[in-house]
Formats: structure tokens, sequence, C-alpha cells
């Protein structure tokens, strides 16, 4: 193991631009990440594209760095991952960058990436590009990771605000999982059943119900917001109403308990590897049927439709026959989900 | 003003997901970014190529945030557009990704989002999506922001690996003076004469050199690492020598001052608005001519040239004739230049 490496924590020279600075990259970043694109040294990765491309950004600053189903690594990956997927985009190049605080374990570095490494190989995306900052002590919570995505569109159309009143509303499994565990495991919780967070790659799903020529109207990851911001995003952007039926809505018990707990709705919590779909009623059997392939789609249900009567707004059915809106959450829930 | 923006400082409940932070999105970054691809509110933004692109990164952790000629702002537009521009590459779309610390003032962020805007201006490049993460106090020191850049490739083979022994060194300005600049406002230095950053955006000067048809071999803006850090990648990369003359290379007084009062070499010191080219001997003159039109270019000089000798090594020729070699950077010099 190289010298710079084995001295244990990032120290302000691996951000300095320097020698210690490409060691730092050489011998771990690249040998995790390693590919023809990214060995090009180039002050910028050269791709090559024809037609339609969709481009999606996001910052992770989860706290704690790991926790019941992944770390940050994973969710870097998966997340941005996921935002080329929810657009249809088959997910081919990310940029990576990292800011790291002087002090931080390089053997927790290095089990991060190569978590990093592990989930790209869910979708086949490769790292082309990045860069490594190092900010002094106290001026970082250990790790922040950016990842930007870019991948070639292979269906159009999906929008908010394609939503349309002939279309029914389909969740791939059981919500608030991610925002579930982070606060177990930033209380310190331990239950009983084990509760790990649903933070996943979506693309192979995603790929299937392209393949199978689904027309999807809409498609989103329920991450931060969760369901709710989802829902209403929806409803205001295609100026409809979403009628959805709470029973109808897969919530496991171990999250169930935890709201009960701490006062929260499932519906508000993150999610980091469950979407939300709009296809036509008459494509509803063939999604599920798509969906339910995957044992982390296993429970994904119908749970609403759409109609014209309270445009803009979502409409939640509750299991005692009263309805109520289901409103964009407000305040703060959780900070540093992801 | 939007009642959540008149609240003067940001609150993590602005980066939750929900209507803070949409109400922060739309009223600050919507309207300083606007563009309508921008306005598309889709999980990703749908970009259109024919042909090879650039993708680049660049998080921006500098400290202070604003310093002379310049902020984090600035620095985060002409930092990923001259990546770009130093690919021969047309910057055409950026993503832009937010850390903000829990408590940082509405108003600063107001003046360094429109401090990017008007940057986007000097290369003509969109902000088509962006990502916005708050952080609880004392987890991020103010404000980090991410940058990545897409663009189409005007002119290809430019690379660290294309210098050959017919070509010469040039160096677009005087340099050193962005590292200088952060030193002196970290250390509330005041000077006589004004010494400021040379942050700038790059791309309009590469565009007359490109439009020229200037054969560039090799492209780099000198940033963290310094003129030190290009010549030597360009060395060990090409497998050349490459020689440069001390006297030769533009320094101004102030940073020379600086310099000497710190024990730093103006070849080490960070640049953000500096380029260094490798093009053959025949196109020296035009290529100059073409540079010293613009006004922060007047002293673009060659600085030195390349042989087959000492291969891998940059060698300097001292005022007093003797020679020694130009090494990469070693140690820390400065931390968040950038």
């Amino acid at each position: 193991m190289n010298q710079t490496i084995s001295k244990k924590v990032v120290q302000l020279s691996h951000g300095g631009g320097g020698k210690e600075m490409n060691h730092l990259i050489k011998d771990l970043f690249f040998k995790a990440f390693d590919n023809p694109i990214l060995r090009s040294e180039e002050d910028a990765a050269v791709l090559h594209f024809n037609g339609d491309v969709a481009f999606t950004t996001d910052s992770f600053t989860v706290a704690p760095l790991f926790f019941s189903g992944g770390d940050i690594g994973k969710l870097s990956i998966a997340g941005t991952v996921n935002d080329l997927a929810m657009m249809a985009a088959e997910p081919q190049y990310l940029s990576c960058s990292f800011i790291i605080e002087e002090g931080f374990e390089i053997a927790k570095l290095k089990t991060i990436v190569e978590s990093m490494a592990k989930e790209l190989k869910q979708s086949g995306a490769r790292i082309v590009c990045g860069d490594t900052k190092v900010v002094p002590r106290g001026c970082a919570d250990g790790l922040f990771i950016n990842t930007t995505g870019v991948g070639r569109i292979l269906q159009k159309g999906i929008s908010v605000k394609s939503v349309t009143d002939d279309d029914v509303i389909i969740v791939s499994r059981d919500i608030g999982r991610h925002g579930a565990a982070i606060l177990m495991a930033r209380e310190g919780l331990t239950l009983d059943s084990e509760l790990t967070s649903d933070c996943a790659t979506l693309w192979p799903i995603v790929e299937q119900l392209i393949a199978a020529n689904i027309e999807i109207h809409a498609m989103r990851d329920a991450t931060r917001g969760g369901l709710s911001a989802v829902l209403n995003e929806w409803a205001l952007a295609s100026d409809v109403e979403i009628n959805v039926h709470e029973e109808a809505i897969p919530v496991c018990d171990e999250v169930r308990g935890l709201c009960e707990l701490y006062g929260f709705e499932p519906f508000d919590l993150a999610n980091e590897g469950t979407f939300i779909l709009a296809v036509p009623k008459k494509s509803a059997d063939a999604t599920l049927e798509i969906m339910k392939r995957f044992c982390h789609c296993e429970q994904a249900a119908i749970i609403g439709d759409v109609n014209q009567n309270r445009k803009g707004k979502v409409i939640l059915n509750t299991p005692w026959g009263s309805t109520r809106y289901l409103d964009l959450p407000q305040g703060e829930l959780l900070p540093r989900i992801c």
C-alpha cells in the first residue's frame, strides 16, 4: 500500500493539488472506479452523445455516514442514478466530488469508495471525472459527496406535467424506510426486527418497464419530502386531483412504529429506493407484473387514481372512511437525510 | 419579497424538501439563473447533443467566501467553465449544488448567487439543474458550491499527452494572483496597491483561438498547484522536458512581495483565470496576438520550450544563469484556495 494512504487519516495536503493529492486519487479513487475515460486525466472527461440526454446533480450530506442498509457511498451513486432512471435515461456517466474533513479516516473513505464502486455495478454507470477537496477540522462534518450524472434518454415524454385522469398511481414498495433507518441510526435505537433503508439502484426495473413499452406518464423516486412531496408536485404541475387510499399504501410495522413514537407520517419520510409511477389504467397490471419480479418491489401496489375535481390537491382516503388533504411536508422533519 | 426569504438566515427547513425549500429555490435560485430548461422542474434537465462532449466537476470550499477580485459564486462558475474551455469545449450547461450551513445569511447567499449569474454571462453557459442541502450549524463552514459542466468539444486532440518538442509554452498573464489574494484576505493584510485575484472566465479567449484555427496541443488553467503542477503533469504525460525561463514568467510586484514574506514560490500559487498553452512554434505569434486583445492577457508571454533531454522533468532557468528542477508542489501551501 502506498505511503500516503497508510498515513491513515486524510490531511490537508491531500487536497492541495500536489503530490499527496495525486497519490490519494490514483491509489484510492482510480483503483475503485477504474475505466478508460477516467484514466485519461484531462481537465474534463470526453463523452459522446447523439440525441437527448438527462443531466442531474445531488450533494450527499447524510448523517451518520453509515446506516442500516447503506452508507453515503451507496446513497451517492443510487441517488443520482435514480434521478436519471426517473427520466427514463440510461445512467451512463457520473462525476464525483468529495469534500473531506481533515482527519477523516482513510479506512472509512476506502469502505465508502468501495461501496460506490459496488453500487455502480447495479446500473453499469461509470465515474468519469472527479474532484477532491480537503477542509480543515471543524469545517465539514466528515465527508460530503456530490455526484452529477448524464445519460441518454430512452423514452421521452415522462414529466411531472403528464399525469392524466386516466392514470393510476403505483408505489414500488413499502414507504418511509430510509427516513426511519436514519432516525434509528441517529437515535441509537435498535428494534427487535431489522429495519433497513430502502437505498437501492432503480435502473434495472425502469429498464424492464421501458423494454416492455409501458407508457409511463410520470415517474419519481420519493426522496426528501417522501410520497407527499411527489404527489403534491404532480397534482400541481399536471393540474389534477390525486386520490390515494391509505390502506393501499404499503408501510412496514417498524416504520409505522417509529412514526407513532416520533409523531411522523410515513408519507412524509424520505425514501432512497422507492418510486412512484403514473401509468394509464390499462397498463397497470403489466407494470405491476414487471415490478414484482424484483425482490424489493414485491409489495408494488396501486395506491390511487387521478381525477379533475380538486385540481392541484392530493386527497388521502383514511381507513375510517374520512378524507383529508395530504399536504406537502412543512418544517424540518429530519435534517441530513441524504 | 417572499416571507421565507425575509427570514434572513437559512434554516434547516430550507433543505427539507418541503415548502420552505421550494420557496428558497424559486425565489432565489430560479430568479437568478432563469432559463427554460431549469424551469422544467423535472428530476433531471433534458439536453441535446450530437458528438463529443466534455464533462467536468468541481466543488468550491474557498475561505473566505469573499476576496479581492471575486467570491465563491464567481469562482464556482469561472472554475468549471474554464475546465470545459481548456478542453476546447463550449461551456453550455452547468449543474449547481449548494451545501449551506444553517444560519447562513440569505443576503450573502443572494450576493453570491447574483455573482454566479453575472459570471455565467461571460460564457453564455446556463445552470440547468441543481440541488440544495442545509446542514446544522457547525457541520459546514458557511457555504460550499459544486458545479458540474457539460459542453460540446469544438477542437479535438488537446491533451496533456500532446506536448511536442516543436512547441512553445505560453502563459496567459502574471501568475499567483488568486493564491496571493486569498492569503491576503485570510491574514487581513492590506497592501499599498491593490492585489486582486485573477478569477475570470477564459472561454472568450479560447473561443477566439479556436476560431483562428490555432493548433493547440495542450491547454490548462493553472489552479491548485499553480504553474508547477501543470508543467510537471505535461512533462510526465507527454514524456518531454519542459524548459522555462524564470525571467520570462510574469509575476506582479505584490505577488512577489507576498511570496518573499511567506516563503512561497509564485510558480506554486493557485490561479483562477490564468492558463498555460503548448502550441507549435510557428503559431506562437498568432496565439499571442489574439490573447493580448483581452485586457487580462496583455502580459501573455512565451515562457519556455520543449525538448527530449530530461524526459518527464521541468527545468527552471534562473536569472543568474543556473538551472534547477521545478518540482510538483509538496505539502500544504494554502488550504481552501478554491
